[in-house]
Formats: structure tokens, C-alpha cells, sequence
């Protein structure tokens, strides 16, 4: 199967991420319908043209029709839904997820799913502090990273269609990890960076600080304003992984605790120059 | 003393900060002069109309022109400036300074300061992760915090006169805290965020990460990019805040860590709720 403009998609999960590959689809030019649980985002939806269709409803020609569906839900959600559902895909299509972890979520969607349907799993590095489809806006994907998670499972072609997706989206790097590699990567990158943002704004009482706080205090706090019914969901389901990196980070923390502790000042100067060497890496162009 | 036009600056370190103040001061229309330790600098400041005047010796006509000067250098060279050359202030003169920690040089310039020559010393919660004048910008004020620092030897004039110039500096909002209180503050917004940063960009090998990152990772290590000489500096100075901030970090971030060990998943989102909460009161408008 070819990413040609006839392709018609389907996005289950009309919210922020799903929202903005709906809007970031459509401004290509391709049919995007959407089925989601409220009425009033579909209205919005198809009143702004994000989408052409939509429904709150199982409707089976509105899945049947779909040649690349777009899961943009919740974890267990997700599960549930193919596993309820899946009889009304279309044969041959391709499913993808913009799911934070995939161990559990991988593993089962392609176990239970029918023979001639694939799934081929993808994470958007993507988001906002914000949500739902009112917020959406596909500028978010411009100098992000893509991550595509391909089992052996998946098929060479799918892959390919995975990966033109988030180019077409406009993300800046599309790139592959198993599985393991990257609910390890996450772990470190995005749930640790969350647990630390929590940490830091639940630990003192900071009433009226925002008169005296200089943005390094705003920027490692920006994602301690967060979804918890999902990150509480995306923790658990990736728990080994995240202790693991809590821990490393803590022995470190450490480190620099004692070093400022016993006055080591060369030993903290040698951290900072760490940190300011490989930071450099990260800026986004 | 009023601020008013014809008041005679003096900017002493011409950095980052120093030129972003000389560059604010000199587009409202004030005379600036510099004293720092580079001639290129100097030379980039005049051509580029950042300050009227510079040198790069102890120049005494220029020290004694000065109405209001403004110290950004590190915090031991302050001191030992003050000590070395307060015998060319004009009588009268208000000095003020940029430094991020107070304990140690508030007392000790107002105690060895003479009498006819005011110390009142301020933390303006601005910077960026670029040094050096020719980085000078005075937008980075605007949104900004601008934290007044007196003690009792400070004389209501002078206090009036450091909150204009945050305020002419195009701060947001400029308030006042005793040395002790601001110590404390800094140690728990900004000081306690930059070992978090190193921390977290030093416990694991980050090499090749960057394909995969998302934002949260750079929002929460864009300081990690640290001028190690000046910070190691400011930790040491404010040892024992520091200290007793980063504990109370490491009791909240276990707290988190048992929670989700536990899969407590009620006690997780409640700690989630609170941060969410309360980082609605940090954006900047």
C-alpha cells in the first residue's frame, strides 16, 4: 500500500494528538473521519475541518471505509476497542497507536488482531500542556521526534507507511526502536523528566513564589501540569523501566548532594561540565 | 536622589547581565559607563551603542562620574573590588549589584563600605543559557522577576531607587526579601533546579538520545548548560539552603518512587492533582 492522497484514514480518539494528525492530514489533502466519545468534539471538528466525518458511534461503514486507522486513546482503551471491534476493519488495513508505552500494548494488539489487518506502533514525541481537539494544531510535530516500533511481526511495507506518516506530518526525525529499547528510552526521557517536574512542585509549599521564580524553576515545572488518570496509567504499565531510571537519576542527585556537602568544588564543576557538554546535543534546530 | 536622565551610570562586569542592563539603560536615554576585563568587549559595547564609555583599568574620573553603579561580576571579585577601590565612588553614590546569592555579600560590603556610599543590593531572576555582552539583551527582562534585597542599613531612598530601576528595566514585577528569606527562596527556585538539571543530564549515557527526545527532557535540562565556575560558586556560598532544599526534593521524589513501587495509583494522581494545581500560578503572562 502506497501514503497516496485516496488513502482514507480514521482517527479513534479525537484529542489533543489525535486532533492534530486529523488537521495536520487533512491540510495534505487526504479523507480523515474520526470516531470519538463526545458529540460536541466531532461538531467542532467537521465545523473547522479537521475532519470530514465523524461519529460517537461503532459505525461499521465508518471503520470498514478506513484504510489506515490512527488509535489515539488511552492504553486499556485502546486494547478494549480491537478487541470489541476489530471485525469491522477493512481487510488489508494498517492500525497505528500513539501510545507513551508500548510493552503491554504492542504484544497484545498484534496477538489478538486479526490475520489480515497489521498493526505497526508509533510514538509521537509530541504534546502540549493542553488538550482536546480545540486545542489541536499539528505545528506541534515541526522539529519533533518520531519514533516507529516495529516487532517481527510487522511487514516491510508497513513499516514504510509508518514511518511516510510522521514525515508527512512534518516531525523533524522518524526513527526506529524495538520494543524493550524504547519503553527503556521513555522511561528515561519522558516519565523520569515527569516524576522529577511533580517532585519539584509538590516539595515546598509555594504559595507566592511565582513573584520570585526566574525561568529555570517555570521550565522544569511546565510538565508538572499534567493529565494524572493518564500518566498514572503510563507509569504502571512501564514500572520496571521508570524505578530503574528513578534510581540512576537518584544515585546522582547524590553524588552532587555530597560534592556541594563536602565543599568538592572541583567535583562539582567536573558534573557541570558533563552536563554542559552532552546537553549540547539537544537543542531542537 | 531621583532617577532621572542626567544620572550617571556605571556598569562594573560586562557580561551577559552588565550588558543587558547597560543596553536597557542606554535605550531609555541614561549615560552609561563600563569598567570589565576585556577590551574586545569594550570596544563591541561602544560600536555597538551599549554604553557611551568603557575601560578596562581602574580608571578613577570614571568610578567618580558615577551616580548608580551596577556590579555583575562573581561574587568574590565583588567583594574584593569594593575593598579595593571604594576610595573613587563619588560620595553619594548608590551602588547595586546582580548577584544570586546574598548571604555572604550583602553584609560584608555594607560592612566594609564607607559611609557616604550606599550598598543596596537586588537579584534580577533573568539569564540566558548564551554569556557575554555581545549576548546583551535587554528583552530578557520583560516578564520577568526583579527581587530587592535591603537590610536595615539600607536608607528608604535607595531602596525607592533600586525598584525604579528594576521597573525602568522593564521588569515584570519587582518585590523586596530580607537576605535570609531570599537565600532560602533562590536555594529552592533556582538553585535546586540547576543540580536537578546536571543530575539528570549526567546519570545516564545521553549519547545518540537526542533522535528520540521529546520536549520535556530539553525544557527540564536547558540549564544544564552551566557556567561551572559561577555556579559551583553561588552552591557553595548558599551551602546550607541548598542542602536542606535538595532533602527535601529527594523525600518528595522517594514519596513518588514508593507510590508508584507500590502501584498506588490513587496516591499518584494526588500528587499529580497538587502539582497541576499549583503550577497554574507560574506562567508568565
Amino acid at each position: 500500500m502506497k501514503l497516496i492522497k485516496d488513502i482514507n484514514f480514521l482517527i479513534v480518539g479525537l484529542g489533543l494528538l489525535g486532533g492534530s494528525y486529523a488537521k495536520g492530514l487533512k491540510n495534505i489533502g487526504f479523507k480523515v473521519d474520526a470516531i470519538t466519545k463526545c458529540q460536541e468534539d466531532i461538531d467542532f471538528a467537521v465545523a473547522n475541518k479537521i475532519i470530514d466525518r465523524g461519529t460517537t458511534k461503532i459505525d461499521s461503514e465508518i471503520i470498514g471505509n478506513a484504510d489506515v486507522v490512527v488509535f489515539a486513546l488511552y492504553p486499556h482503551i485502546f486494547i478494549d476497542w480491537v478487541r470489541e471491534n476489530q471485525q469491522y476493519f477493512k481487510s488489508g488495513a494498517i492500525i497505528t497507536d500513539v501510545t507513551g508505552v508500548k510493552g503491554e500494548i504492542v504484544d497484545t494488539v498484534q496477538s489478538i488482531l486479526r490475520n489480515d489487518v497489521e498493526f505497526i506502533s508509533a510514538h509521537p514525541m509530541a504534546g502540549k500542556e493542553v488538550s482536546g481537539v480545540k486545542n489541536a494544531d499539528p505545528s506541534i510535530f515541526k522539529g519533533a521526534n518520531y519514533i516507529v516500533v516495529p516487532t517481527e511481526k510487522n511487514s516491510e511495507g508497513a513499516i514504510e507507511l509508518c514511518k511516510n506518516l510522521g514525515k508527512m506530518l512534518g516531525f523533524r526525525r522518524v526513527s526506529t526502536l524495538s520494543v524493550v529499547e524504547h519503553d527503556k528510552m521513555i522511561a528515561f526521557l519522558s516519565q523520569l523528566t515527569h516524576c522529577i517536574a511533580v517532585s519539584l512542585m509538590c516539595c515546598a509549599d509555594t504559595e507566592g513564589m511565582e513573584k520570585y521564580t526566574g525561568d529555570s524553576f517555570r521550565d522544569l515545572t511546565r510538565i508538572a501540569r499534567i493529565n494524572d488518570e493518564m500518566w498514572s496509567e503510563l507509569f504502571l504499565s512501564n514500572k520496571a523501566d521508570l524505578l530503574s531510571q528513578m534510581e540512576k537519576f537518584k544515585a546522582t542527585f547524590d553524588e552532587l548532594y555530597e560534592k556541594i556537602k563536602s565543599s568538592d568544588r572541583e567535583g562539582m564543576r567536573e558534573m557541570m561540565r558533563c552536563s554542559t557538554e552532552r546537553r549540547g546535543l539537544f537543542d531542537k534546530e
